[in-house]
Order: C-alpha cells, then sequence, then structure tokens
C-alpha cells in the first residue's frame, strides 16, 4: 500500500475515538496496570500520545517545510508523559488527545501537501535523513502499535485466570521490546 | 487481577463498538488485506468474530452449566468465517456482531453465575478440563488479541512505507505463529 495523504488521514482521526472507545469507563485495573517492569499502561499510552501531538509530528513537520534553518528533528523525549500527565485523569487525557489530534490533522490538511513536499527531507537525529512521506507513514504505524498495545496491556491482566488456554492466546506470550 | 464476571462484561460490551470505529468507513485497502501468506485481513477477523458468537462462547457456556451430557466442547473451527462471511460486507459483519455480542451478555448475565459455577468444568477437546472462569477469561483476552491483530495488519500495510522507521516501530516487525 503506497502512502496516500487521505487514506492516512482516515485512520489518524480515528485513533483518539477508538482510544475513547476502548478505555473509558473502566475500572482502573484496566487501566493503570502495565505489563511489567518498566512497561507502560493504558494510561500512560495516551499520555505519550498527548505529548507526541504537541512535541513531535507536527513540529517536525513545520522543521522539514520549513525553507530555512537546521532540519533537525529534537530527540523525542518517550518518558516525558510521567510528568506531564500527573494531576490529569484518564479521561482529562483522552479529551486532550482527541482536541490536539483535530487541531493537528485540521493544520496537516492546510498545508495542501504536493508530491514533491512529501519527499522533503528532516534529519532525524538517530534515523539520519527522512523524507516527509515516511514520517507521515510512521505516524499512523505509530498509533497502531499503541492500539496494539493497549490491547495487549490489558489482555495480560488475566494472564494467570485463562488456565490452559494461555497456549492459544499468542498475545499473552509476547515479550516488549522496549 | 482476579477474574470478575463485570469487570469482564466491561470489556466484552466494547468490542463491537472498538472495531466498528477502528474499521467503518475505510477503504478496503486497509480492511481487506492481509499481513502476507494465509493470514487474516481485518475482514476475516470480524468474521472470524461473529462466528464465535454463534458457535463458540455460549454453546461451550451451556455444555458447562448443563447437568447432564457429555462435557466435551465442539472442536472450533477456525476457518468457518470464509465460507460464512461470504456476501457480506464489512458493514454487514460489524453489525451481525455487535447485535450477536449484545443478545450473549445478556444471556450470560441472566445466568446469574454464582462462585461455584465459574469453577465448574468442561472438557476443551485439546487442552482438557478447563474451569468456566478460564473460559470466559479466555473470552476477553481472545477479544483484545483480535484487536492488537486489526490493528498490526493495518500498521503492516504501511511497513515500506515508513523506510529507516521500521526500526522503532517493533509492531512491524511481529510474524504471526498462526
Amino acid at each position: 500500500m503506497k502512502y496516500d495523504l487521505e487514506q492516512a488521514i482516515s485512520v489518524l482521526q480515528k485513533t483518539p475515538e477508538v482510544m475513547k472507545t476502548l478505555l473509558s469507563g473502566l475500572s482502573s485495573e484496566w487501566t493503570t496496570n502495565n505489563e511489567g517492569g518498566e512497561s507502560w499502561s493504558p494510561y500512560d499510552v495516551i499520555g505519550h500520545l498527548v505529548h507526541g501531538e504537541k512535541t513531535d509530528w507536527m513540529p517536525r513537520l513545520e522543521i522539514v517545510l520549513s525553507e530555512e534553518g537546521n532540519k533537525t528533528f529534537t530527540p523525542y523525549d518517550r518518558f516525558a508523559q510521567f510528568e506531564m500527565s500527573k494531576g490529569k485523569s484518564l479521561d482529562d487525557l483522552l479529551s486532550e488527545f482527541e482536541t490536539l489530534r483535530k487541531e493537528n490533522l485540521n493544520t496537516l490538511r492546510s498545508k495542501n501537501l504536493s508530491a514533491e513536499d512529501l519527499q522533503r527531507e528532516g534529519i532525524h537525529p538517530e534515523l539520519g535523513p527522512v523524507t516527509l512521506s515516511e514520517m507521515l507513514s510512521a505516524w499512523v504505524v505509530h498509533d497502531l502499535g499503541h492500539i496494539a498495545q493497549v490491547s495487549r496491556v490489558m489482555a495480560k491482566q488475566y494472564k494467570r485466570e485463562v488456565g490452559p488456554w494461555t497456549k492459544y492466546l499468542t498475545i499473552l506470550n509476547f515479550i516488549p521490546s522496549e
């Protein structure tokens, strides 16, 4: 499947509602437990997505499209949400994510990106040169990866409860690599 | 987390809407592509969930609770959806799943299962004796596993498009074991 702006937006605009549908109204055991060690809970993941809307995708888009200056992206802080989410409920974060995503997609649409724009490059601090099209594709995959993660983390809360079914429910045996 | 009927139902009742929010209105490239080989597309997964509502969880519940007869479950046909979904659109399947799930959860609630009921056993054709509590836990994990699967299959459609980002987007490197 080739990157296509409208096809990508059709997925990106769904993510806040998918997360809200999946998580809102659940007991905190489902939403604040993680999958062990330093891994993230669903609550942590939503905080991470809020942070990404503020500091990651759109600022990087502006860097790529800018006619001047340094094309190197600011490194992304993968742990910022632990500080930024303090005092906020899961519903607060879900609403904030929804609002920010809507604004960001409006901005993205307003750029009227051409095929040439999508081939413009920025410098990722670790990956090196990346095109705008690659970055915007990564945004979609990043969303979907976190939906899968939230589902997996929830599933793991019943790891012991399923007894012999662990054998078939392969999601329970997945060990996150980061 | 210990199995609790109401906690489990709070997740089970969300799944049809989660799937609908995630998939409805998308182009067929997102919903009918799979992750290679004999793997399933999102469309196939929803067909599988519809089939499960009809032939798997509730009939097995009845077998466990029945006072007489053979306690062995009928083996589940993991490929039935390829025949049963024929001629149906994704939206047809999403609606059917929603209706069946609602009916099944009403039936489940109407059983007023006691702690003793949850310890009653059935015989899984391959796993051997399983308790009702294990089976009902597996139902929740099965749902969440398929939400994760649908997200992953969609993510993989952009595997080439993300370029060097593949390194960070670990969901793209997951190979399904079944």
